[in-house]
């Protein structure tokens, strides 16, 4: 496979540790990043040490993104981390354009959009507070003509009907659009479709997850905002409404550990968009821990089938506590990226989750 | 994905499980079959269902692949099962001729060849008790023009060697040769390659498998010669000179059960391959019981690695002991031929491993 050029919209957490990230990888050419306030873009390749040293701890964004601001009517809301919180610097001067690379801009994503037409994909790392920010976004990419991929690390499950009702404008467009390509859903999936692979029929998906964040809590804001959103008593509305002072105290009730069950997370209809079973037959949870980085719990992936010879079995996927949520994000939203890059060559474009793109019977 | 036509060159344990398999996915279509004496083809589809109940417990072959034999020098070796024994008939009247689909046939190869040029891939589900037997079958499918995919499901590290040494021969013939798309090395290393996503650099990869066949020993003797060929004073040309007798004793000797160690299993060029690991780096054993069904250990892939922030660690991924090798090769064999088809159809032929066709950054 040839060399793939890809963009970053949003230069939080997941964002920067993206770009960091593609340097491991051989073939992978970051060539376009933005935040709130700035674009940085060089089509031969993006100085990336220097672009992340200049935006280290640097970030505009709060972790609400701002859809409904002032901001959204000229940029959608695209915010500088994702995750905000903890920056040494807001305002004009902060983020992309503190790289030397940078350059100031009210318009972030259009002008990501004007630089597109070369690039093979688009990485959004950006929170999704409104449920249909990313695909307003994805709209965008639509009526400015761009071919190529799409890519989110969303997590909620309403969210991929919404790309979903796209499907065909998409296909028409000549995008390939990957959803939740994150750890979670994106990794777990993954795991779960790969683990299916024993079955000719899947009973259930169970999905548990550790996360330990106390180092990483200022750079994740928008995650834990999102995580919020899914507690009893919570939605995207409440949790995107509450105040950091809020979110404090609601961390401190808890002891700085949040316990999810039965979450409405994209898992569910990703798996039966994929034909491994039906999205009730998948149960998502697991535990935050925001005063530690050790992991509460081992993130484990269950898939019970049946298989051909009439045995119900369990295959398990465990994740070493030892991995950080970002390692886990990062890997898979690359190569769930590259994945998609072969759908839009061979001319398989429309809507695809992780699992969708794994060798599967 | 459009509908992917198939043949079956073996309707041993794997081609004949394979063909079930089949049945549960969406898009498969089985149009020919072959064993030593006979070929079905329909390219509307076989009926598999009568396939199967005719040649059940009816195979030809005695599992050491006749490459070298008389049959050679028409067919290549071809033979019934891919695994002998057992059989309920022999001779002219035995295996796919038993079938209303099957015709009689003296170049079982050549005559699926014959049918090829609109079939997408082709599983090679025959033993490899010669190293080159394998690579000598797809150099005819090279010399008859084909262009699709070939998959086979074999276990040998210098077999890759030998494909890949005709890369470019694929490559300029249109195939996309996926090697070693079975349990293992296929379905382990591919989840090898999944659990390596959190990790920036892989230091071990350590596979272990178990395998109950006591039900399954009279179907899988092929398989099981393949085995002891990895035993400690054993290679393959000694292993295929043992008559069924020797190898009783063998079995008797070890109380039927068979423990395996740094075994020269194809999991290690593969994942090099793939570019998770050095071949050095990758350790492969496994205990094989053929007097029981039980698994007298649970299968285990073990990837040790560094994250890209600097913690070390252990994902894991276990197939319950309920899952049988029938089941842990047909699944996989089938999904990577699907992967395979997606390869050859974006028009990036030559050799694959499995682990190359996960996503993967």
């Amino acid at each position: 496979m040839t060399e793939i050029t890809f963009a970053v919209l949003g230069t939080g957490g997941i964002g920067r540790r993206t770009l960091e990230v593609s340097q491991h990888a051989d073939g992978l050419v970051p060539v376009a990043a933005c935040d709130r306030n700035g674009i940085a873009v060089d089509h031969d390749g993006l100085d990336v040490d220097e672009l992340l040293a200049a935006t280290e701890g640097n970030v505009a964004g709060d972790g609400r993104g701002d859809t409904a601001g002032p901001d959204a009517a000229t940029d959608g809301g695209v915010e500088a981390s994702g995750t905000g919180g903890g920056v040494k610097q807001t305002g004009d001067g902060a983020g992309v354009v503190a790289s030397e690379q940078g350059e100031p801009t009210d318009t972030p994503i259009d002008d990501v959009i004007a630089e597109s037409e070369p690039i093979d994909a688009v990485l959004i790392a950006l929170p999704n507070l409104e449920h249909d920010f990313i695909p307003r976004i994805a709209d965008r990419f639509v009526d400015a003509g761009y071919a190529g991929v799409l890519v989110d690390v969303l997590k909620r499950s309403r969210v991929i009907d919404m790309l979903d009702e796209r499907a065909e404008t998409f296909e028409d467009a000549g995008i390939t659009f990957v959803c939740g390509a994150g750890a979670t859903p994106g990794f777990l999936t993954g795991a779960a479709a790969l683990a299916a692979q024993s079955f000719v029929e899947v009973q259930e998906v169970d999905i548990w997850w550790g996360v330990g964040l106390k180092s990483g809590y200022e750079d994740n804001r928008g995650t834990v905002r999102e995580d919020i959103a899914h507690l009893d008593g919570y939605d995207v509305e409440t949790a995107r409404s509450l105040s950091k002072d809020e979110i404090e105290d609601l961390v401190e009730e808890h002891d700085g550990v949040l316990e999810f069950h039965d979450m409405e997370h994209a898992d569910d209809v990703l798996l039966e968009r994929a034909g491994i079973c039906d999205a009730d037959d998948v149960s998502v949870g697991g535990i935050l821990d925001v005063r530690s980085d050790e992991k509460p719990t081992t993130t484990t992936v269950s898939v019970t089938g049946t298989t051909f010879d009439g045995e119900t079995a369990t295959n398990t996927f465990q994740l070493d506590d030892d991995t950080s949520m970002a390692a886990n994000v990062n890997g898979p939203a690359l190569g769930y990226m590259k994945a998609g890059v072969m759908r839009h060559r061979v001319g398989d474009d429309g809507v695809y989750g992780p699992a969708e793109l794994m060798p599967r019977f």
